[in-house]
């Protein structure tokens, strides 16, 4: 029998009186000077972040100054950052930010899918409309990157390409944020066709608690953080979207903590008030499990900053122990994380 | 840390040259006789078996006579093994078995719930349609019981307590195949609203080794498990979909292998040819490791009577090793069994 990397159990799916499914995986908190507040499993492995980085990916966008120079909004920053469900007000800002730089669907490379929320494709169909590339997933952070090459004057085409002017200099970002090195031994592919590196657990968590509170960053790093953070916590919804993990929780805490959810089981969580990264990897891929941990790691390690009001309380308590009904509405079970979380 | 039940790994996912994510669980052969082939995990803990007990659910149906009595075509005995994506074939056959003892739509009591085939989904949305209760994924198991009750003129409301007349005959009957008590002790609700009673998952993969030959069976029931082999076999489509695993399985390998997958990672199949039972569950819950590691097993363990052509092994590395591919098209990574299978 083969063991797997060091794992521990992060959250468990019950039904009636029996644990009917278990979820492992690793979780680290960090500080912004990288000391590790609390750690499960062999976190300094590396993972592919997917989609948590979108965040770092933007901000080339806003510290070059492109951002400012094309007059993007706080909902196109927002956007740049998302993992969006296709709904039409994602469409709609996606199709602004690329109207910026006087171009259209066609300069997306992503692929085209279905609005991953569901009523959002049913409407689309019922309106005989089919999927395009603005309703895929990551249609900000490709139409971030091609306003800034736009800006900048460079070539749009092809620029999905690790090797491409503008995957270089959003590669730079990551590695200073990440402090690990990109290149082709780490790299994968994502789904929306953008390369995806690997790095450790650890220093994803600690490049988000740096995203918090700007320590140890350029000074147009830092600021282009707090821009950012800024507009994801006005735009909630544009980050991901109806009945989404990561909109409920920054309806509620705005600025207090940014979260943001990728394939594959991973998140990660920004506490700027209290210096705080945190990140998470589900070793099987299952975002549900991350959801419910993630929720218990920020009532817990985030709890002086996030706890204050009794609204604070019911989302953290809602989402880290998450009902299940059935299709009659009779609940059946709930996922809830491990109890020593 | 929380240590879990003793598992193995069973499938791994791959990106770039990494492993991404990795999916543990639980899985046995058995022989007709009960004799454990081999086996991987704590295989005596008692798992909820979900959608993969609807074929022994469906015994009663045909050994009490009342399949014959209505005249139930093979398409509606397959219907009530399902476990189906609601497209409009599933949804006319769940017709016509209801229409069959004079009911329609409003008799079932499995709640309403949009097609899981998606395409399916937004060709009813692009026709102004309404999800009911056909498009069910259970609605053919609902239909059958209803049938059986009519025909033994039981009063069919409520019929999906589990205290109701027709419960308890079709419970007898789980009883009877899988050797272990059914009771509040180990009842959990399913997502149609029917109890679910966990079992171990050796006992599980006995009643399908059992189910495939007929061995140490009362002679109707055993008569009965033919007979709903030939109708599934005659008709893979309507036990699943387009796209799905069952149904490409059975499509090739027709009567030699009977495979069902359940919620949460548990799958079962029958060798009849071979005697076997194979009993899988996944410890996080997903079905894609579950498809990948039965493809592996049916090859290994089924080799004698599943690899007889060329087809028969492009089949089975098809499903044992399925390519992942982006929005694009290019593949990205694969999900394969792990090695040791």
């Amino acid at each position: 029998m083969t063991t797997g990397p060091h794992v521990g159990l992060l959250a468990e799916v019950t039904r009636g009186n029996r644990v009917e499914s278990r979820h492992y995986g690793r979780a680290v908190v960090v500080d912004a000077h990288g000391k590790v507040v609390w750690s499960c499993g062999a976190v300094d492995e590396s993972v592919y972040p997917r989609s948590t980085v979108k965040a770092l990916l933007a901000l080339e966008l806003v510290a070059s100054g492109a951002a400012e120079r094309l007059n993007l909004s706080n909902q196109a920053l927002a956007l740049a950052c998302a993992s969006h469900g296709g709904e039409p007000q994602h469409v709609e800002v996606a199709q602004n930010m690329l109207s910026k730089v006087g171009l259209g669907v066609n300069a997306l490379e992503c692929g085209a899918h279905w609005p991953t929320y569901e009523p959002a494709a049913r409407a689309l169909a019922a309106h005989s409309q089919e999927a395009c590339a603005f309703h895929n997933n990551c249609s900000g952070k490709h139409a971030g990157l091609i306003c800034l090459a736009c800006d900048q004057g460079v070539d749009i085409k092809n620029y999905i390409d690790p090797s491409h002017e503008i995957q270089r200099r959003v590669t730079n970002v990551l590695e200073m944020m990440t402090k690990t090195p990109h290149g082709s031994e780490n790299r994968g592919t994502d789904g929306c066709s953008m390369p995806t590196y690997a790095v450790p657990l650890t220093a994803l968590a600690h490049a988000f608690a740096r995203f918090g509170t700007g320590q140890s960053m350029p000074e147009q790093y830092a600021k282009a953080s707090e821009v950012l953070r800024e507009a994801v916590a006005q735009n909630p919804f544009l980050v991901a979207g109806s009945s989404r993990y990561d909109t409920i929780i920054m309806n509620n805490f705005k600025t207090r903590a940014f979260v943001k959810m990728g394939a594959e089981g991973v998140m990660v969580a920004s506490l700027p008030e209290l210096g705080l990264g945190i990140a998470i990897k589900i070793d099987d891929g299952a975002n549900r499990a991350a959801e419910v941990a993630m929720s218990s790691l920020l009532s817990h390690f985030g709890a002086e900053s996030l706890r204050k009001t009794a609204e604070d309380d019911a989302v953290l308590q809602k989402t880290s122990a998450q009902i299940l009904k059935n299709w009659r509405g009779v609940t059946v079970g709930e996922i809830r994380p491990a109890q020593w979380v």
